[in-house]
């Protein structure tokens, strides 16, 4: 782990990231050094900066310590942290910020090969997102309603939860992004009143022309043809049931999505 | 400082406190090694814990630390954070939560007497509060909201900022709560759905038996013959206008509450 380009494990106790949750991250895939999608965890990154009025910092930078990290792993994540450093007590922020940057490499979470071939059931969350616009797509650092939901299961037969916001839509699972088949067209709900932009996402709407970003009530999404879930780190999920909801895991959709992400140089699962 | 009991300013860079605003703090106002609102503090922490799920902290143990921290100092600040400790990459919790338990004393901040005596300026901030009642009341680590409202003006005339939520009712100051008095009854911004319920509000709604607390829509706020805010460091501030909007500061109830804030055993500013 690095901090603000020093080996180190610790921070400031009074940095505003433990204080407020003021700030942002990244979690990024890399095989064999590459991180396919590192571009977009970039955009994605600036973009947030932009909307918290934090400095962007130099992605060649980011790029170098992230590889430093990973040092001769095969596979790893790294997560990026992001916040506006040490403050003086208050919500109000330092006149002059000097951002606090942690890059720290872990290795790939254990992914089963049965999650791709045979799909991933979802526990049914009732933790809600709340709608809050001016935060909504950005992956800042208050992450408490995921923290929830997340706790509400503890059955390891459930890979993931799904997520509602608080009109009844169906948003995104805890840590990856929702798309739906519905009579052949393919929906993923919008993300500008809760949710993450996921950059995997982002990804499959470039390599699906067509899918509407929309309201996807919770109804219909059980009543889909076809479910998959999209992360960065995991790549796409088919889901093949939520509670008694059964759908076509992998569906024909999911199917061609996992083989973009094995084309963009992924492994699916471990390499 | 102290973190876990021993002197220190720094924490693990992997809390969860940082990755995710995974937990709760206290800032609590001391006078000559008292706190007058202690137990109401601890109160407040120990719901908080329950709804997330942390474990309750020792309060004797946080009143040594607090007092250890403090010293000779005649005033301080006392900022409490607990954060759900160090954990693995991803929402879920760690089987074994070893909290993490940060005590800081700083000066109290600037507290100038004209405030008490003229009354204060609020400036009307556009970001908005989501509506979360999972979070509601508890005063957890995920500021953000309050962060980008403070962000909105540095206009040193403004001692505050009045916050409204997505529905247009006015709940709080960016780190207080508020009151209105309209036609001889006072009114106080509901915490169920948005806001924090601080602690100096429990303590103006127990001396003032008969408050409502209720939605307070921006404009009947705005008509209101007074408003004050209460915060646990700054107590009572009488608002003498928001925007074009004016009132009676400090106003009747203002300064009855500003006299029960010195009975408490606090002084009006700098000791």
């Amino acid at each position: 782990m690095r901090v603000n380009g020093e080996p180190a494990a610790l921070i400031a106790a009074n940095d505003r990231g433990v204080m407020y949750g003021d700030g942002l991250f990244e979690t990024i895939r890399f095989e064999r050094g590459n991180a396919p999608l590192w571009p977009r965890h970039m955009a994605r990154l600036a973009h947030g900066c932009e909307r918290l009025k934090l400095p962007v910092p130099d992605t060649a930078l980011l790029q170098r310590e992230a590889l430093a990290e990973i040092g001769d792993r095969e596979q790893a994540v790294v997560r990026i942290t992001l916040t506006r450093g040490v403050g003086t007590r208050g919500y109000a922020q330092p006149a002059a910020v000097q951002a606090t940057r942690i890059v720290a490499a872990s290795p790939l979470p254990r992914l089963e090969p049965a999650m791709y071939r045979d799909g991933i059931r979802l526990y049914r969350c009732q933790t809600r997102l709340g709608d809050q616009p001016q935060l909504a797509g950005i992956k800042h650092l208050n992450r408490l309603e995921q923290v929830l939901a997340r706790a509400e299961w503890d059955d390891p037969a459930m890979a993931e939860g799904l997520v509602c916001d608080t009109h009844g839509n169906a948003i995104s699972a805890t840590a990856a992004n929702l798309f739906a088949v519905i009579d052949g067209n393919v929906v993923t709900p919008g993300v500008e009143r809760c949710g993450v932009a996921g950059v995997m996402r982002a990804e499959v709407l470039a390599a699906l022309p067509g899918v509407a970003a929309r309201n996807l009530p919770l109804a219909e999404c059980l009543a889909a043809d076809e479910v998959f879930l999209s992360s960065s780190v995991r790549g796409i999920l088919p889901v093949r049931a939520v509670g008694d909801a059964r759908f076509a895991a992998p569906g024909t959709v999911a199917r061609a999505m996992l083989q973009h992400w094995c084309e963009l140089g992924f492994s699916m699962g471990q390499a």
